[in-house]
């Protein structure tokens, strides 16, 4: 029995399970969704139970439940890997844009449809196929590496209360390396690992102007008009070259060295492919930086949403009495979600025209952006798992996205690996999310290798 | 019997009549209301008729109905006069701001709350009590001069079928004099004519990007964002004096005068209580023009409203996939509806960035400005029936707002004068909407006078 076979026999019964997981929407931006998100993590437990972890438990946060599942190796020195992901997902507005329904999930071909089907429950699910491979080969009946899996109920919201469970439970989460599974590779045929996510701060802008809508007539051009400053603000927020114009935004971003610069270069990107996956005609951003290090290595300021006044059928001609933005900054090393935050606020408040008043509500302390060290053990061994089972080499590659992942390193005292097998054209966070089945095998197939490897290669 | 007695007398008919008309919610922007708009019409027709209207019709149109009635003067030679209004009313969103049911009519105190109280169901009503002491005090079977009431339902909406209509019934609609009542006056004690409005025109911008949303992770900051986008074209509408910064938009704009200037400046306006009405802190605008006048004689820009991706509970953190506002421009005399059309739309293609496609829909060719002449016997004839009812001296106004006034003067080829009771604190087109009951019977008393008046003094 090889890793590979033991997989593709138990493939079938992968499936199933996630898509019985997937039919739970756990949304954990929505309110009305957050008895969802406690299902969702209920049964996750009772699958890891099923799997055969020893220990099972779901932790209570102030927010959205994490659950915490421990198997530990025969060997007491053996290492100890903590495996990272989150089992919240995002919205699924616009739902009429779905061609099957986000949580009846779907498989079509080699491709499995439904919300969260690759960010992030088919990412956390291989692994319990995986351990189940790697004990396969072996017939033990523990793991070569004490294995912690950690998985968390509040991702897709900034993980507003993660690092306090991080901290709690600092002892019990003790470990030589945090893998993480939750981020893409360059494509189907050229497998990566990444290496580096940017962070994320997010906000809420409310303009109020006058108590009531106005008669345009009897009042416009006389008054303020919150959608207009509302629309001035937002277009303030970036200069004629595309860059972030706060005060202070850009003073602790690390610039990209002339090495990193080759090192993204030289990656087979064809921009007419990444534009068709972004559905954009073209691409746009900070003068004097390339597509690749736009999205990776350049923080940003992007409007989420907006609303204000008359958005019905029809025409009204009115001075709405308010304006509203949801707005998100990524941020790269070593840029501070919370002087960020201030500065932000202090710009848009600065820029709001007399007679309005605006609140600037900021979701949590937001995510530090992170990176892990290319020359590690960790990350050399990790690179070889992945190689046997992609059978090719392994690109190195960042994440534009954000998670937790800094919160993690720094509180646990430990590596971040990324092993995961995500890709952009999944569609994460838009209509019609997908996984590629092929490459959550082979996630599996990687980690079957991967604990072998670490079983020798993190002693100390 | 004189006239006030006659009104004082059925005031409370007069008052339950309107009451149940209220109660008709005849939305015109709002399709779901259009069944409601022409229960409108017909109860309007019912009404008239029991007023004593020998020729009562609604009149088709490819939109809403309007409503026709006709009372010949007993004297075949007698002077004719089209009495403008509407019966549509604007939408009541957000309907939790009212403090009464919109279309639940409630007295309080002197008070008559409810959409279309002021704007315009009252004003229209005032004149079949107006029409009823005209005749009760004469004792006649008949009016002085030959009322024609023309009572259209789509004047909310920009009045898109109103001069096809007038085209087509020119020759019934022959006339002296149109008088207008939907407008407002100076305020309870400074009772006032208006003599000018100014037009409009209204559109709907829709911006696309890509073709569904993106996650911000993996595309923020290397694509165009279609609601950056969209806020930067709303921010360049003005420049920094507050002047619209579409090129031509002042082309045929007529200067005030220095008369003008000096005429409106009399006026006993009180700028914070004009703030007050507003529920704005502060007045703004076009630099070198005072609040009067840029209420008035300036045109404007008005944001009416906007919205773009994700506008609901929690953060979502995507490149929205459109972006979409609501934009009306307030016109002066002589700027023309469809060249302003066309110069906004070829500004905002303009500035619109690469990558991005945007459709911009105007609503039908819009409203003229108009204005009367305050040198006409019409006109004077109508400012001392006023005096009489009010009691008092009658200033000259302008109005901020829009109407089919335009073309009605130029298809039937008659004066403009207005005689008209609304106030600007009516909160009309907002929340809690309510009209001032003693100033509607003013507005009856006004017309009963006027009949008499336009009967000697415009004849030929
Ligand atoms: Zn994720
Ligand atoms: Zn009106």
């Amino acid at each position: 029995m090889d890793a590979r076979s033991y997989i593709e026999d138990n493939r079938d019964g992968f499936i199933a399970a996630l898509g019985e997981w997937l039919a739970i929407p756990s949304v954990s931006a929505d309110p009305a969704h957050h008895g969802d998100v406690r299902r969702s993590a209920d049964w996750l437990a009772d699958h890891l139970r099923a799997t055969g972890f020893p220990t099972v438990e779901v932790w209570e946060t102030a927010g959205m439940p994490t659950v915490f599942a421990e198997w530990p190796a025969a060997d007491p020195t053996a290492p100890t890997v903590v495996v990272y992901g989150h089992h919240d997902v995002q919205p699924v507005v616009p739902v009429q844009e779905w061609d099957t329904d986000p949580f009846t999930p779907t498989v079509r071909g080699d491709q499995l449809h439904g919300r969260g089907a690759s960010d992030d429950k088919g990412q956390v699910l291989f692994h319990t196929l995986g351990l189940r491979a790697n004990l396969a080969v072996s017939g033990a009946q523990a793991p070569p590496v004490t294995i912690k899996l950690l998985v968390e109920g509040e991702e897709e919201s900034g993980s507003p209360h993660f690092a306090d469970l991080l901290i709690r439970h600092r002892d019990r989460l003790a470990c030589d390396v945090v893998v993480i599974s939750d981020t893409t590779m360059w494509d189907s045929d050229t497998p990566s690992m990444c290496v580096g996510m940017r962070g994320l701060t997010d906000c809420q802008i409310d303009v109020y102007g006058p108590e009531s809508d106005l008669h345009s007539g009897s009042f416009g051009g006389a008054v303020p008009n919150p959608a207009r400053a509302l629309a001035e603000l937002l277009a303030g927020l970036h200069d004629e070259q595309g860059r972030v114009a706060v005060q202070g935004f850009y003073d602790e971003v690390v610039e990209i060295s002339a090495a990193e610069r080759g090192l993204l270069a030289e990656l087979p990107f064809d921009e007419a492919a990444w534009l068709r996956t972004a559905n954009s005609p073209v691409a746009a951003g900070e003068a004097g930086y390339s597509t690749l290090e736009r999205v990776w290595v350049r923080p940003t300021a992007e409007v989420n949403g907006m609303w204000s006044g008359h958005t019905g059928a029809g025409s009204k001609t009115i001075v709405p009495r308010s304006a509203h933005a949801k707005l998100s900054f990524r941020l790269v090393p070593d840029q501070d979600p919370l002087r960020i935050q201030e500065r932000v606020r202090a710009h848009l408040l600065a820029a709001l025209p007399e007679g309005l008043r605006a609140e600037i509500d900021f979701t949590g302390p937001g995510v530090r952006p992170c990176a892990s060290d290319l020359e590690s053990t960790a990350v050399q061994a990790a690179r070889e798992a992945m190689a046997k089972a992609f059978g090719t080499r392994i690109r190195y590659t960042r994440e534009g996205g954000s998670g937790p992942e800094a919160d993690i390193a720094d509180i646990l005292d430990a590596p971040l690996v990324f092993v995961a097998v995500g890709l952009n054209s999944d569609r994460i966070h838009a209509p019609n999310e997908k996984v590629e089945i092929p490459l959550l095998l082979k996630g599996a197939e990687s980690v079957a290798y991967l604990w072998d490897a670490y079983a020798t290669a993190l002693r100390d």
